[in-house]
């Protein structure tokens, strides 16, 4: 126990289980990691996989002559997902090894169990890493690999998250949010953080977390949406913001969260709210590039467990108005009304039929009816049954809305109130423009939003 | 107003204002900022000065000749913190120009108003630019400057921000957050995202914001620190969380918010909480490098308003016991209980003393008391009345707090009944442990409290 408790720093230095490759043969390693199986080939002879961060590596303990009896029996004794310290010499088998994903092997010199899991777990990460076509093939095969379901990974949600996949996921999520950040910021954006808890509503909407704040009513942020205009008005020019929103709604598909990562800009535009529309391509664009070449070993880990294959994009994001592609759906069969929303189907349909004809499973619709976009879109100044907005798809999802604002407090007011929205519970943010404010855009995405497709 | 919803995309270049320098000495260029003041030379001439993003420039109308008398006369219609457009040239005037941050001056040729602020504004952004000691002297040679409170200043939060010095500060926020999070990633942590909306407290306190979540009690997470071991529990290794965290408190020190943007590390540890300590070092001395270095007009800008003096802080960051710390005030003639904790103005006084004897206002002071840290905190192996816990300050204030976490069950279960939690409340938190669990610690901060001193 005390060695757990910082008593001493020896100074030893660690290799991680991702680093071991032919390059270390025949060197001596210091590895920590979970214990993933065990499995004895007689007394004398023991083979663990070890896993850190979803790497794993096999290691093999030999006795006598290489270790003790004891040792061998002792290592025996430990449970699955137990964290052991390791220090052994780096082999490299004939064969491939197929159950880790490193190709080396470690002869075990020492064996330190630092912390000892539970000797029945509700989840082995094993099964839990397994693809579906594993597990159909293994039923086939007779050897019938245990399924672990969806409520069981989410009651111990802690295990399941250390499958390959996951550890993925995550490492992807990061650099998703990451790669928006560091392109805006080179682009001259700035990085606010907007109040999660605000007074009254946050964009008129109803579905909101309502709370008492020192016995005065408020309510959880549903997007910064309102905040970020009113740092444009405030002179910052250009800011994203990255954090938590949170929608009070029940869920019916994978679109739905109560709580996710926001993503959210919002800049001043000189002429057009295309210039907004640039920023979208540029940075997506710049994203799945970056994605692609960075995340290699992610994506390679995900696929293994959940087949995908890669999403195909131009180099410029294509660009088609509202009106071109009810006409496409026309053309294809399908009427929907000219100047309500596409619902899910017919945004699938589009989306098939882009494919087809612009070879991208990325792009821009833009000049939707303003009718079903929120009070604060702009008009189009040709045509008022249209406005300057646009939403992003992926694969045929919706995943960014974008538009640019009104920003003329008269309109503002007019446009609020046709929308059965009370000025006074958003008068505030209306005030903020009658300081002088300049035209202005932005989107709003979801980091989880970006990576369901 | 057509122009102003995205009429047409002209192509025409702009320039921006911090940009405008001697180099483009005669050269046209356009310009988009507000009018901060306007100032009339006879009938024939007007100056302006115009500013965007803080920085501002001096514009000038001369008629006739370089521009008609009816335009100087519609230019003295438009009214303070309006958005204009300018097409001039650069001049080079022979003197300094003491009012605008740029030393050059634009020759109008054309103006256009792109959006007009109300004529009367309930804060004039030059007057709230202004600082102390000018206001103090302007009383003196009775010029008398309007000074602006800090209530006018937050019931008008959006005028406020336009100031040189709030502009400023946002950016050094939006720096902080990057050069903490590029080298956390650079150090192979990942970025998290925890939830906010949680069921029970978040680490057993009082102090949090209730809400009901679908007819179920929840609350909002007052840290992410449970969240976040958690994640060490599932493998991340090293992970660390920007995002708001909420306590339900009342106000009484610039040290509390009910809502700031948190900053959160946890690591796995292999042997020592001093690898915690390494991290925050090597962190914060590259932060403050960084921040000096990119962030030399912010820090002027701030400077102006707002005197200070740089940090004094050392290559190596100084690494106290809490018991040494105690001895040197004792040695100062100040009794503080050597296993309580140290109030506000006997770390003030340690800063002092640490000052004088080491020279730097950066510093840490760890093995605390294990009675005045919350239950989680791992205790010293060779003494139980310590913790494996350190605090670091910034001029004699404790801005982060960093320790080992208790990662064994059972202790854990021990520590949280004897600080009287009731272990059932965070039962998946505990439970997390079992399965496996590496010896870990970490920091918590918040963007706001590195800002402050």
């Amino acid at each position: 126990m005390e060695d757990l408790q910082s008593k001493a720093i020896s100074g030893r230095m660690w290799t991680t289980v991702s680093a071991l490759t032919e390059e270390l043969k025949d060197h001596t390693v210091l590895i920590r990691g979970r214990v993933q199986t065990i499995r004895a080939l007689g007394k004398n002879m023991t083979f663990f996989t070890v896993r850190e961060k979803g790497y794993a590596v096999q290691c093999v303990l030999v006795a006598p002559g290489i270790v003790s009896s004891q040792m061998v029996k002792y290592a025996m004794t430990i449970t699955k997902e137990s964290f052991v310290d390791i220090e052994g010499v780096v082999k490299v088998p004939p064969q491939a090894i197929k159950e880790t994903s490193q190709q080396v092997e470690v002869q075990v010199r020492k064996i330190y169990c630092v912390n000892r899991a539970a000797a029945i777990l509700p989840i082995n990460v094993e099964d839990a890493s397994r693809s579906e076509a594993q597990i159909e093939k293994s039923l086939e095969t007779g050897e019938k690999f245990v399924r672990v379901n969806q409520d069981t990974r989410l009651n111990y949600r802690i295990l399941d998250l250390r499958t390959p996949a996951n550890q993925a996921i995550y490492r992807l999520e990061c650099q998703v949010s990451n790669l928006f950040r560091q392109y805006l910021l080179d682009e001259d954006f700035i990085e606010i953080y907007t109040p999660k808890l605000t007074a009254g509503t946050s964009e008129g909407g109803a579905a909101v977390f309502k709370l008492d704040y020192k016995k005065q009513p408020a309510c959880l942020a549903q997007s910064p949406q309102l905040h970020k205009q009113m740092a444009i008005c405030g002179d910052f020019g250009r800011v994203f913001i990255v954090g938590p929103v949170f929608r009070a709604e029940d869920s019916y598909t994978h679109r739905h969260l109560c709580e996710f990562t926001g993503l959210d800009i919002e800049m001043e535009i000189k002429e057009h709210y295309s210039e907004v529309m640039d920023v979208v391509d540029r940075l997506f664009v710049n994203m799945f590039d970056e994605l692609n070449e960075r995340c290699k070993k992610e994506l390679e880990a995900i696929g293994k467990q959940y087949p995908f294959t890669p999403l195909k994009y131009l180099r410029e994001t294509l660009r088609l108005t509202f009106e071109e592609g009810i006409q496409m759906l026309k053309d294809a069969g399908i009427e929907v009304d000219p100047l309500g929303d596409l619902n899910t189907e017919s945004e699938r349909i589009l989306g098939k039929l882009v494919l087809e004809k612009y070879g991208t499973e990325f792009y821009i619709l833009h000049r939707y009816p303003l009718a079903v976009r929120p009070f604060y879109t702009m008009p189009c100044p040709d045509n008022a049954l249209y406005s300057n907005s646009f939403d992003v798809f992926i694969r045929g999802e919706e995943i960014i809305s974008g538009a640019q604002r009104v920003h003329i407090p008269e309109l503002l007011e007019a446009r609020a109130t046709a929308c059965g929205i009370d000025v006074k519970t958003i008068s505030s943010y209306i005030d903020s423009f009658r300081y002088g404010a300049p035209p202005h855009g932005g989107i709003g995405t979801g980091c989880d939003a970006l990576l369901w497709p």
